[in-house]
């Protein structure tokens, strides 16, 4: 199947995907969660982007982050103000180049953006899932992925690219599906996460588990726990950003001077901010997603049981390109070029790239020169 | 006035400050805000350890962080098993020798542990005063400090003594107080807020303004925010230490290794950790208290309209000690440099340690031999 039907005004003069839909597949097997727990069937959304060549070799899968989706290129509309989240990235002559490639932009199962998750009606009862849903790990939401890929006819993907838990999902292709994976790009991500990382994400559960709203996940839709999940993610947007970035902007400008303010007021400008931040997550995310989603990363580990990271890599053929951003303090470049080095250790071909940006984790999103000329090349060469 | 007879057991052979008991300094002036507003009187907890010796030429002021108190040395009883905060520099033959110095360590203004503030009775109303009292700066506090040494008989501070919130009062007494400071050390603080520490400051008052229990402050005692305050606990609670620090203390340990636990429950040793401080000081602080001390420590800028700290700097006589810590990242090393260059740059008598502790921001709480010879050192020399 060829979803390229899709793409409507792709044009090399422009250099932009153009107009795009997302697609839904229906999964009708039951699928078999980690933890051993099965729902009946599944629903992905997705979108595609360029087509699939005769040999079917020219794949490639974006895998998203905690709170990005399936649309990662593209608008719905000429009207559209924003374009997917990695536009700039993806696109006719881009460095993700639709001329060359058939790129394919998977949402998560788990989650509550058109892919079965919480949110979902459970066939069986034909009430929402909510709590008994089961919790995914990265390695399932790759699993149905890998599903995706048997419907799209994709045997083996030319590169999976993620950053953070995206970047997550890419490591755990290579490690599951050694046979369908010629490459990957991992960005800003870990090998596992660390008690900071699990710490905060603790405290955004907190927020949620003890918001009133949260009824024990048999809230009414859009009348949940939205005080704790804008606090959740006010909190997690500080450590997606950096001190450096934050100052650079904010400066400590201030909304008012008036010393006659209330406290319910906002004084600084990076108060405003985050409280926006906070408001636009609650309209567009569901809390139970995002606990299932943060307790998917703080379970991610690939240590294993013998502590060497090698030892989970051995099995990995994937040439492997993985990039840590200096400011990041999240996923440190440290990780990043752990997990390089472990894959060099264990005799893979990979490399390591640093790319010096000054906002944070979230760098991995934006707009950079060199970042792109390192993923352009990495997918030049084969 | 000496405060001396309240030291029951000290001992040189123990080398420590023994039981102690606080008092409390009733000033009956008015006092004025920074921001214009008064109130008709005002109290301040306080201890002190060792004696004022005759030419009143020994004193210590000791300033505690936004969570800290007045209890930082001694025992309430012999049964008590915590002295107070720092127990391990303050005491005879210690770093901050009460053979030597007379240590006065005070509560700040707009607190809740015994210094008057929003939950004080206004005597003008009969009723708490709560959302009334006027929000205090770290300058008023350090006026109401000078109040408490005019009644101590203290002209003249041998030294000024704080970390973070206690620093930014230890400056701000060097630059109010130039005549009646002899010398100031600051710990593992900044010469103003930046953004990322408005952020943190910002979600948990967001966490706390927004709980159903906040009743604009109307809240009966013990049965407020408590929500709120324990879920902007935990998160500051991370920014004090590191992520090396709690990677060593806990390492990912988890509690449960059960799969069909339930989302409530608590899985790693990180998250029960955090759960414990958040419900520890619920139970011991106020939150509009932790709302006000926030908004001083947002609102501390020593850099003034023309940009140059120097210039702020210019009127400090103290000698100055400035330590910043390796793993701090909520008051970088960085910060601490910059104090020390500024004082520098204006011609001040001041030097810059950095000691190399792994535990974050809460590092200069903590046992270090090298903290203790610093600071040993710079209250030898004369």
């Amino acid at each position: 199947m060829n979803d390229a039907s899709q793409i409507h005004s792709e044009s090399p003069v422009s250099g932009e995907v153009g107009i795009v839909r997302y697609q839904d597949f229906l999964c009708e097997e039951e699928f078999r969660f980690e933890s051993g727990e099965t729902i009946p069937s599944f629903q992905l959304r997705y979108e595609t982007y360029g087509k699939l060549n005769r040999e079917k070799s020219n794949a490639i899968l974006i895998c998203h982050a905690l709170s990005g989706d399936h649309h990662s290129a593209g608008v719905y509309s000429l009207q559209d103000r924003k374009p997917g989240w990695w536009n700039q990235m993806i696109g006719p002559g881009k460095p993700i180049d639709t001329n060359r490639f058939y790129v394919v932009s998977s949402n998560c199962l788990g989650g509550c953006q058109g892919s079965t998750g919480p949110t979902s009606i459970n066939p069986k009862t034909g009430e929402p899932y909510r709590l008994s849903f089961p919790l995914p790990t990265i390695r399932d939401m790759v699993a149905a992925q890998a599903k995706l890929m048997d419907h799209l006819g994709v045997d083996r993907l030319f590169c999976v690219i993620g950053g953070s838990m995206g970047g997550m999902q890419t490591l755990q292709w290579a490690i599951d599906f050694p046979d369908r994976v010629e490459s990957i790009i991992a960005l800003a991500t870990t090998p596992r996460q660390n008690d900071q990382a699990i710490a905060f994400n603790a405290v955004g559960r907190t927020a949620i588990l003890q918001d009133p709203g949260w009824q024990n996940g048999e809230y009414a839709t859009g009348n949940g726990p939205n005080v704790g999940l804008s606090v959740a993610r006010m909190m997690a947007h500080i450590t997606y950003v950096s001190e450096e970035g934050l100052e650079e902007k904010f400066g400590r400008a201030r909304r008012l001077l008036d010393s006659e303010q209330t406290l319910e007021e906002i004084e600084f400008e990076v108060e405003s901010y985050l409280r926006y931040q906070g408001r636009v997550f609650v309209s567009r995310f569901d809390p139970i997603t995002y606990i299932y989603f943060t307790k998917a990363l703080d379970r991610f580990d690939l240590y294993g049981p013998s502590g060497e990271l090698e030892e989970t890599f051995a099995k990995v053929s994937a040439r492997s390109l993985v990039i840590g951003f200096t400011s990041d303090w999240l996923f440190p470049p440290e990780h990043n070029r752990r997990v390089a080095a472990a894959l060099l250790r264990a005799g893979k071909d990979a490399s390591y790239a640093e790319v010096d940006m000054k906002f944070g984790h979230d760098s991995f999103l934006l707009d950079s020169e060199e970042l792109s000329l390192f993923i352009r090349n990495f997918l030049i060469e084969r």
